[in-house]
């Protein structure tokens, strides 16, 4: 040993820490990004990769914020630490807002500083003696944070998948809803609609169908809404629309789409009271503990701003928030399918899932950053089943949005 | 089985959350003054219990955090997600502020919610396989943490442990100092100083012993410095001021307790990137990697109140907040020395350590609470090692700490 060698500890390297591959997607994706700039200094990179909100928040909601921290300089407005649940009128109206006669009441509601935060909160709570499935493409974090608890085995570099994960492929062959008669049972299920990153909302008929196979395998379903008000047609916004679901599911959105939250931080997830543990044990009461344990609540000017996002003119400023960007989706649309790709998502969620058969979706997303100065997403950055798709988001000024069509065109014409 | 029995889902509860005991500490003591105002409606109680700050924000903080939740309303204002390690100004800021000369720089900053969440993030990090030692007493979220991680056996009632923690005993006996000779390896050692709850503030000869103990063990201590500004003598203020602690140390610090940010949510973890596993790895390359899968980063509201903390005002406003608090610790410590108690603690932090030698602390709290309405938190929901006494926290308007100790007067004159 070199005289100077440094210094370590004998505390073992977390060995689930150690399976995790290269770096999560998302920050993966920003190093790339900053090594074509260093590439191209004068590059006017568009950024439709990251789902990232870029318009301004509407000022119903930050005059309600900015309030709350002028408050916290008075005697009278002052407040500490809040309770770990979120205050007691946002769950309200949460409740009422997005589960009025859905059985939903403000005590099912934990407010938290976003959906990514509580799935991984969620994790510790399951603990690392559950299997998890997810669809085939999905958002990263399901699958990281189970690798992270130990649910898994190692990565399987030949079919790109964590050992003892249910990959549950969602494809344009099933209208990217899985064939649940061909999936094992599972204790979790992880299921996004509208999905990120495909954009495909499941139908009330397919979601009473997943409802029944958690029953039938007494799985637990952990819906992820986080682009629910997203969808034009008629599919649920809640899985909880779905008879029997608050035996069988929750629930956890956030209103970082809807608002421009991704920064300021707030969501909530649902935990219904009658979910219950094969023991009996309410689901609800062991996540009650994780939140006092692990959390200490959202911020309390956060919350207030939550509180004007649900006011009636919050609630009209978030909806023409939502409208913009549905524009954006389709002038995406517009752009690809003018080229001939085939594309899907978009009509329910801010992503277009566009298709380039046989291609390999690092390719794809180097070709787009290097010739046209855009960042998108690889699919394969959400699971094996992305492979040959390139998620484009539609968060962004409008005049990106046309210039990046432009570029696009140029590029694929 | 009752035709209409409670469906249950197969989904084992997680058998680490079936090991916690009771409530998590801090809603427990919620609960039970719920329960006493119930049974006194006109009581009027003062909380003395949970550390909550009660002081306005200075407006020089709030309107920083006013002004960002303004600007986001705004095209040039608006930011979306931030780094999930915390922007950069206030990585900068945090480091120039508290670190300047002592080697810790900017990325070894990770900003947070909140200490309490940083620990349980640290948890997930370790993983099941690591062994903790403990302060006795100690803040709760440690020990549960690591109950819920998985590292401990079961609690027993006996000696009020769970197994597999090594709980190091600091008393008057041994100056609130664990007795290193005597404490047995393990990898992980929380360390808060100044200590929650017993108020003593370890030595520079004292953390000297604690960092070559850690050293020559191979351990990692995870040390605590919620309470640093308010250490009146020349106890250090970080662990880094000892030399090689960076090689072995980790250190959790929040702005919940100088600028009353309980409700706000913000705070900061170091880690250093000296700081090495057994096998080479950087503990700061897998941490960095937690912060971007189960986190998403502080509010950036939040955000710009901590670099309104950091400026020259908020600093000095910071201070006198403090010096506040310090001042209602001297009111307390003078109201139970009066009455011929041993308090300890005080001096360096805002918390008394109130001796009742040979009584049940539960005891004690139930009586201050029952006779003279005011909450306290018991010595022994600490750990064992807390029996016999009461901590009293000194945050709390001057009027309702005058008042308090007119009752404690009262009642144990």
């Amino acid at each position: 040993m070199a005289a100077n060698a440094p210094f370590k500890t004998k505390v073992p390297r977390n060995a689930n820490m150690a399976k995790l591959q290269a770096g999560y997607l998302f920050p993966e994706i920003a190093r790339r990004r900053a090594a074509h700039l260093l590439k191209f200094p004068d590059a006017k990179i568009i950024s439709l990769g990251i789902g990232d909100t870029t318009e301004p928040i509407p000022d119903v909601i930050t005059n309600a914020m900015a309030e709350r921290a002028h408050a916290l300089s008075t005697v009278d407005g002052y407040s500490g630490y809040g309770a770990e649940q979120g205050e007691k009128k946002l769950r309200a109206a949460i409740a009422a807002t997005y589960y009025a006669d859905l059985g939903i009441e403000e005590t099912d509601i934990f407010v938290s500083d976003g959906a990514k935060c509580d799935i991984s909160r969620l994790q510790v709570l399951f603990g690392s003696n559950v299997k998890i499935a997810v669809q085939d493409p999905s958002y990263p974090a399901y699958v990281d944070s189970s690798v992270i608890m130990g649910q898994t085995g190692l990565y399987q570099e030949d079919v790109q998948k964590y050992g003892n994960i249910e990959y549950m492929k969602c494809s344009p062959e099933n209208g990217f809803f899985p064939d649940l008669s061909s999936v094992p049972r599972t204790d979790i299920i992880f299921f996004c609609s509208p999905n990120n990153p495909t954009g495909a909302a499941a139908s009330r008929d397919q979601l009473t169908k997943l409802v029944k196979f958690a029953k039938d395998n007494g799985s637990i379903i952990v819906y992820d809404s986080a682009y629910a008000m997203y969808i034009s047609d008629d599919s649920p916004k809640s899985i909880f629309e779905i008879p029997g679901a608050k035996e069988v599911a929750i629930e956890t959105a956030s209103f970082s789409k809807y608002a421009g939250f991704t920064g300021v931080r707030l969501g909530w997830t649902v935990v219904p009271k009658e979910l219950l543990f094969s023991d009996g044990h309410p689901v609800a009461k062991d996540f009650n503990r994780i939140v006092c344990t692990c959390f200490n609540g959202a911020s309390n000017i956060s919350q207030a701003g939550g509180l004007g996002c649900l006011s009636p003119e919050g609630l009209k400023a978030m909806s023409d928030v939502v409208g913009f960007y549905k524009e954006n989706t389709k002038i995406i649309v517009d752009t690809f399918t003018s080229l001939g790709f085939n594309v899907y998502g978009a009509k329910n969620a801010p992503y277009v899932w566009v298709h380039f058969p046989g291609r390999n979706s690092w390719d794809v997303f180097a070709e787009i950053l290097e010739k046209a100065h855009v960042v998108t997403t690889p699919g394969s950055g959400f699971g094996p089943g992305g492979e040959g798709f390139v998620r484009v988001s539609a968060f962004g000024h409008r005049e990106n949005i046309i210039e990046a069509a432009r570029r696009l065109k140029q590029l694929y014409k």
